[in-house]
C-alpha cells in the first residue's frame, strides 16, 4: 500500500508493536480465503483506472454527482455481471460491491443502482411465486430492468399501516389501479428512483371486491424502457440534496390511476383471483425475518463505521504534534495527550466488540431461522428484541464516536478531505433508516416488560434474558470485584433494574387509571432506557466471551492485545453508565475512582500498539479516502494535494472578483 | 410572517397557548428598542429581491457557491456603507449582519467577507498605534482593501508559540522579510484568503538583531490592488470543501521572502525601532481580553442555534402525525410521544438557559475588562477560567442538541431542505475555532486545582469558585430535599469534588515521582471532568438566578412557563450527570426514579406552551430557512416546493440516461 516514504513518527509506531497485524487482519476479515478474496477485489475494482477520481466529488453540484455516480455504477455493474458470468456468486462479494466498504471505495455517497441489487431483486425473490421469479428475475439480475423498493411515504414512515398509497382491483379488467391519493402519500426515499429505476416494487393498500386487505407489493414500471421517459400517471424525481448519501438519487413517486396487471401483485404469501376473490398470507410473522436480516448486516456497518474512523484519528494522532506536556520539551505526538487517548482508543475497542457482536447476532439469525422455516418461532420475538436494541445502540454509538474521532482531528477534521464528514453522512443515516433508533428501543422495551411480568410469575425465561430471573431472586448484587466478569454481571443487574422500573411505573400508572397503551407512553422515557441497558449487557457479555474465546486461539501477543481492547471496553462502558451501576450497587466513591484510574491504566497500555491495531484493520487508503489517515501519514503532503485539485485554485483571480469585488471596492473612489 | 394558511394542527397549539408570544420575544430580543430595531433590519435586508435565492444554495457547486456568496457579500458590505454614511455605527448591527442570524439568512454558508469586519478592522484597532490606524482605518472601512487575519498554520492551532512563520527584520532597508519555512508553516484556515482579501494581518515569530522576540502582527499586502493578482511570493488559494461555513472562502497562504516596510507591524503593544532594536510590550496579559470576548460572544451563539434548531423540531412534532399511542386511535401529533418530548424541549429549555447565560457573562465580561484597564488583574484568571469552560460546554451541548433535533425529525431531518445539516455544520465548529474544546477545559481545569490547594489552605476564594471554599469545609451534602436550589447546590457540591478527586490524583501521581505537568497530562480526563461540573454548576446557579429573576419582572402567564422552563432544565442537567451525585451525595433509587418522574412532569406541563415558546424566539422564516419549521407548518407542501427546485428535475431524463445507464441495460441483448 505505501507508495511514499512514511512518516517517520508513523513508522517509529509500527516498528515497536509487540505483535503481528497480518494475524489480526486475517482474523478481522474472516479467515485467510476471505483475506485473500479481499484482497483480490481490491484489485479487480480499486486499481480500475475507468474507477478512479481525478476530482474529488465533494467538488461537484448535485447534479454532476449523481452524473458521476451513475456512470461508476453502470461500470461496477458491468463487472458484476461478468462475475457472474464466470460462475461468481457469492452475496458477500455483492454487499462489498455495493454497501460495503469496497463500494463506499468506489461511489463513498453511494450507489444508484444498490437498490436494485439489495431490495428489487431480494423482493421478488423473497416475496414472487415461483412463476413470477422465472418472469422477473434473469431480466432483472440482468439489468435490463433497473428496480427499486418503495414503501415510506412522505407523511409515513416507521409506521407501515400508516401508508396511504392505494391499489383497488378491477376485475373486469383483471388490474390493480393505483394511486397516491394525497401530497402526503408520494412514495419518497426511495434509492435510485429519481432518475434510474424503470421498475420499482410499490408497497400499497389492497382493497378487492371494495374490501380492505392490507398491505401488498406491486410491480410497477415507472418509465418507458426505451426513451426512459415517466409512464402515464407517473410523478417521479430526486427528493433533493442531503446530509449524506448523496450520490444514492433517491427519489419521489407519485401514482395517478395507474394500472397493472393481476400478476404484478408479488403473491407467494397472500394471492389475489382474477374475480377478486383474496387468499390470505398463511403466517404473517415472516416478514420478521427480513428486517431482522437487515438489522444484524447493520450492525456490522457500524463496526466498520468506527473502523474506518477510528483508523484515521489514530494515525493523525501519531503524526500531528502539538502543545508541550512538560514546558521544556517539544511537542509530543498528540496521542501521548491522555485526553486524545480517552477520545480514540475507545472508538478502536467498540469497533472491535461491534464487529464480534455482529457476527455473532448473524450466526444466531441464521440458526434461529433455520427454526422459524421449521415452524419454530419460540425465539423469535427474542431474537427481534434484541436485533432492534443492537440496531439502536451500535448506529447512535458508531455515529457518536465518528464524530469524537472527527473533532479529535481538530480543524483539519472538518475538512472534507478527512473524509470524516461522508462517513459522518453515511454513519447517523443508520440511525434512521430499517426502524428509527427510538421505536427500535420501544420495541425491545415492549418485549422486555412482558418477559419481566413472566419473570415476576416464576417462569424460566430465554437465554439473553434470563438475568432477569436471576435478578428477580436476588434484589442486591453482592461481590463488585471490579473483575471483568463481575462487570459483565453487574450490567445485567443493573439492565433487570431498570426493567423492572419500566414494569413498575407503568403498573403505577394503570393503577392511577390509565390503559395500557397509554401508560406505556407516558413511560416512554423509562422503556428506552430499559432497553439500551438491555443491549449494553449483551453486548459486554458477548464482547467477554468472545474475545476470550478468541485470545484463547491466537498468539500469546495478540491475545494480550486482545484482553486490553476487552477491559477498555468493558471499563469505559461500565464508567458510561456509572449512575445506574451506582444506583442499583453499593459502589463508594473510592470504587469509582478505582475504575477511572484504571480506565486511564488500560489507555496508556493500548498506547504502544494502536496504530499497529488499526493497521490490522487493513483497510484500503481508497477505502478510507482521508488526507489525515493515509497509511503513509504524510498528512500535511496530502492535505495539500488535495487542495491543488480544487477548481477555485485553477486560476489565479476568480471571475467573481472583476464582477462583484472590484466595483464595490472602487465604488468609494 | 404567515402568508399561507397555517397548518391546523399548528393553529390549534397557538390558540391553546398560556401566555403572550410577543411579551418574551420582546425579553428575547433584549428590549423593546431592539426587538423594533431587528424588525427593522429584518425588512431592510430579507425583503431586498438582490438578496434572495432562486435556487438553494445546496445545489451549487463550490466554486458556484463561492461566486454567489461574494456577489451577496458585496451588496451587504455596500448596504452597510449606506448604514454607516447614515451614521449607524452600532457594533450589533453589524455583528447580526456578519455572524448573527440575519447574516445567516442571507449566506448560511458563511460570508467571505466577514473576517474583514470581525477581525481585520478591530486587530488594526487593538493593536495598531494611532498612526497606523489612521493610516489604515478609513481604507479598510471603505472597503478600498479587504483583509483576513492569518494565524492558524497548517501544522499548528491551539499552542501559538509552535507557529513556524517568521519575519527577520532587515535594518538596512527597514523592511521585515516574512516567510513560510515548510509546508507545515503555511497560514490555514483565514476565511476570505482564498480569493478574497488583498491583505492580511499575519502573525509571525519576530527576530530583530538575530534575535527571537516572540509574535508579533504584519499587515500584508496578499494581491495586487487593481488585478487582484497574488504579489511575488504570495502562494494562495482555497483550502477546499468542508463540513459546513461553505461559503467562507477559508484560505492557505504561502510567504516566500516577502518584504514588508518596517511600520507595517502593528506596534501599539510592543516595537521594533528603525535600527531593530526591540521593546517588548508592557503588559502581555491584554491578549487575553479579546480571547475572552469573542467566547463570550460564542455562548450566545450557540443559544441561537439551539433556538432555531428546536424551533423547526418543535413546529414539525406538531405537524408530524405517526404511530397511534392507542391503537383504537389514529396517529397522534409525534409531540404527544413522552420520547419526542425528551429529545426536543430540553432544548428549548438550554436556550434560554445558555441566552441568559451568555448575556450575564457578557456584563461581568464587561465589568472585569473594566477593571483590567484600571490596572486591576484579580479577577481575570476567574473570568478566564468561566469563558473557558462555557464555551466549550455550551457549544458540545447546543451541536448534540441541534443533532437530537434533526433526529427526532426522522428521514426529513436528514434532507438539506430541513436546514439541519448546515445548522449542525455552524454549531459543530464552535467546538473547534477560539480554542479546542478540550484545550479549553484543560485551562479551566488549572485553574480550578491552583484554587483547591489555596481552599486546602484556608484562603477565601472569589465568587464564581466559592463553592469551593464550602465543600472543603463541609465533607458531606445533607438535606438533599430535590428542591431547585438544592439542586443548585449540589451541583456546587459535586463539581467541588470533581476538583477534590483532580487534585488528589495529581498530588498522588507526584507522589509517584512525576513531575507537576507530566501528573497532570496523565490527570488529562480527571481535569477535564472537572472543569465541565464547574461549568454546569455556574449553568445551573445562573439559570436559577436569572430565570427567578426574569420571573418576578413579567406577567404571571409568562412566569410560569420560564418556571416549567427552569426546572426542566435543572432536572434533566442533574439527571445526566446522575453518577456524579449518587458518587458524592446519598441518593436511593427512590429519589432516582423520583427525579425522572418530575422529568416526565415537566415535559407534560411545558407541551401545550411549546410551539408558542418557540415562536416567542421570533425566528424569520428565511432565518429558519426550513421546509420542515416554517411559521405555517406547511410541511409536506415545502419540502415538496423545495423538490421542485432541483435542477435534476428540471428535465424528465437525464442525459446519464443515455450516455451510461442505456448502454448499460441493452448490452446483454
Amino acid at each position: 500500500m505505501p507508495a511514499k516514504e512514511v512518516n517517520p513518527d508513523l513508522q517509529k509506531e509500527r516498528n515497536t508493536a509487540t505483535f503481528n497485524p497480518r494475524e489480526f487482519s486475517v482474523l478481522w476479515a474472516g479467515g485467510e480465503d476471505r483475506f485473500q478474496e479481499k484482497k483480490t477485489l481490491e484489485k479487480l475494482f480499486l486499481e480500475d483506472p475507468a474507477l478512479q477520481d481525478d476530482l474529488p466529488i465533494s467538488y461537484l453540484s448535485h447534479k454532476e454527482l449523481y452524473e458521476h455516480s451513475l456512470r461508476k455504477a453502470c461500470i461496477i455493474g458491468e463487472k458484476i455481471r461478468k462475475l457472474r458470468a464466470d460462475g461468481e456468486d457469492g452475496v458477500d462479494t455483492y454487499n462489498a460491491l455495493l454497501g460495503g466498504s469496497l463500494g463506499a471505495a468506489i461511489l463513498k455517497e453511494g450507489n444508484p443502482l444498490a437498490l436494485h441489487y439489495v431490495m428489487f431483486v431480494p423482493t421478488i425473490m423473497g416475496q414472487g411465486t415461483m412463476d413470477q421469479q422465472v418472469e422477473w428475475l434473469s431480466k432483472a439480475w440482468d439489468c435490463e430492468i433497473i428496480g427499486t423498493y418503495a414503501q415510506t411515504e412522505l407523511g409515513h414512515g416507521t409506521f407501515l399501516r400508516g401508508l396511504e398509497t392505494r391499489a383497488d382491483y378491477d376485475a373486469k379488467t383483471q388490474e390493480f389501479v393505483i394511486n397516491t391519493p394525497s401530497l402526503s402519500a408520494y412514495k419518497w426515499w426511495p434509492g435510485g428512483l429519481g432518475h434510474t429505476a424503470n421498475h420499482a416494487v410499490v408497497v400499497a393498500q389492497l382493497y378487492t371486491k371494495g374490501e380492505f386487505r392490507g398491505l401488498a407489493p406491486f410491480i410497477v414500471q415507472l418509465r418507458d424502457s426505451d426513451t426512459h421517459n415517466p409512464m402515464p400517471g407517473i410523478d417521479i424525481g430526486d427528493i433533493g440534496t442531503k446530509l449524506g448519501m448523496k450520490g444514492v438519487n433517491n427519489g419521489y413517486l407519485g401514482l395517478k390511476n395507474v394500472r397493472v396487471p393481476l400478476n404484478n401483485m408479488l403473491m407467494k404469501n397472500q394471492q389475489v383471483l382474477p374475480d377478486g376473490t383474496y387468499v390470505a398470507p398463511k403466517n404473517s410473522v415472516l416478514t420478521y425475518g427480513t428486517m431482522m436480516f437487515v438489522r444484524c448486516a447493520l450492525i456490522r456497518d457500524t463496526a466498520q463505521s468506527l473502523a474506518k474512523a477510528s483508523t484515521i484519528a489514530t494515525r493523525y494522532s501519531a503524526v500531528r504534534r502539538q502543545s508541550p506536556i512538560d514546558p521544556n520539551q517539544p511537542e509530543p505526538q498528540i496521542m501521548d495527550h491522555t485526553t486524545q487517548q480517552l477520545k480514540v482508543f475507545p472508538q478502536i475497542a467498540k469497533a472491535i466488540v461491534f464487529k464480534t457482536t455482529g457476527d455473532g447476532i448473524w450466526n444466531m439469525y441464521n440458526v434461529i431461522s433455520g427454526e422459524i422455516e421449521q415452524g419454530n418461532l419460540d425465539r423469535l420475538p427474542e431474537m427481534h428484541a434484541l436485533s432492534c436494541c443492537l440496531k439502536a445502540i451500535c448506529s447512535a454509538d458508531a455515529t457518536a464516536g465518528v464524530e469524537t474521532c472527527r473533532l479529535s482531528c481538530g480543524g483539519h477534521g472538518y475538512m472534507d478531505c478527512s473524509n470524516f464528514p461522508t462517513i459522518y453522512g453515511m454513519s447517523t443515516a443508520v440511525c434512521t433508516y430499517e426502524g428509527e433508533n427510538t421505536v427500535m428501543l420501544l420495541q425491545t422495551a415492549r418485549y422486555l416488560v412482558k418477559v419481566y411480568g413472566q419473570a415476576l410469575n416464576g417462569e424460566k425465561l430465554v437465554p439473553t434474558v434470563s438475568y432477569i430471573n436471576d435478578a428477580v431472586n436476588q434484589k442486591k448484587f453482592v461481590n463488585f470485584d471490579g473483575s471483568l466478569e463481575s462487570i459483565v454481571k453487574a450490567f445485567q443487574f443493573v439492565a433487570a433494574n431498570k426493567t423492572r422500573i419500566a414494569y413498575e411505573q407503568i403498573e403505577l400508572r394503570r393503577k392511577q387509571g390509565h390503559g395500557t397503551e397509554v401508560a406505556a407512553n407516558l413511560c416512554g422515557t423509562f422503556l428506552t432506557a430499559a432497553a439500551d441497558l438491555h443491549g449494553r449487557a449483551f453486548l459486554a457479555q458477548t464482547a467477554y466471551t468472545e474475545l476470550l474465546a478468541l485470545s484463547r486461539n491466537v498468539s500469546p501477543a495478540l491475545a494480550d492485545v486482545l484482553k486490553v481492547v476487552l477491559e477498555l471496553y468493558l471499563v469505559e462502558a461500565c464508567l458510561n453508565r456509572i449512575g445506574d451501576f451506582l444506583r442499583f450497587i453499593d459502589l463508594t466513591d473510592h470504587d469509582v475512582t478505582q475504575l477511572e484510574v484504571r480506565l486511564e491504566n488500560c489507555l496508556k497500555r493500548l498506547r504502544p500498539n494502536a496504530v499497529t491495531l488499526v493497521d490490522s484493520f487493513d483497510l484500503h487508503d481508497r477505502v478510507l479516502d482521508s488526507a489525515l489517515g493515509a497509511y503513509d501519514g504524510n498528512v500535511y503532503e496530502h492535505i495539500f494535494e488535495s487542495t491543488k485539485k480544487n477548481p477555485l485554485n485553477k486560476e489565479p483571480v476568480n471571475g467573481a472578483f472583476h464582477k462583484y469585488l472590484k466595483p464595490f471596492m472602487k465604488a468609494h473612489l
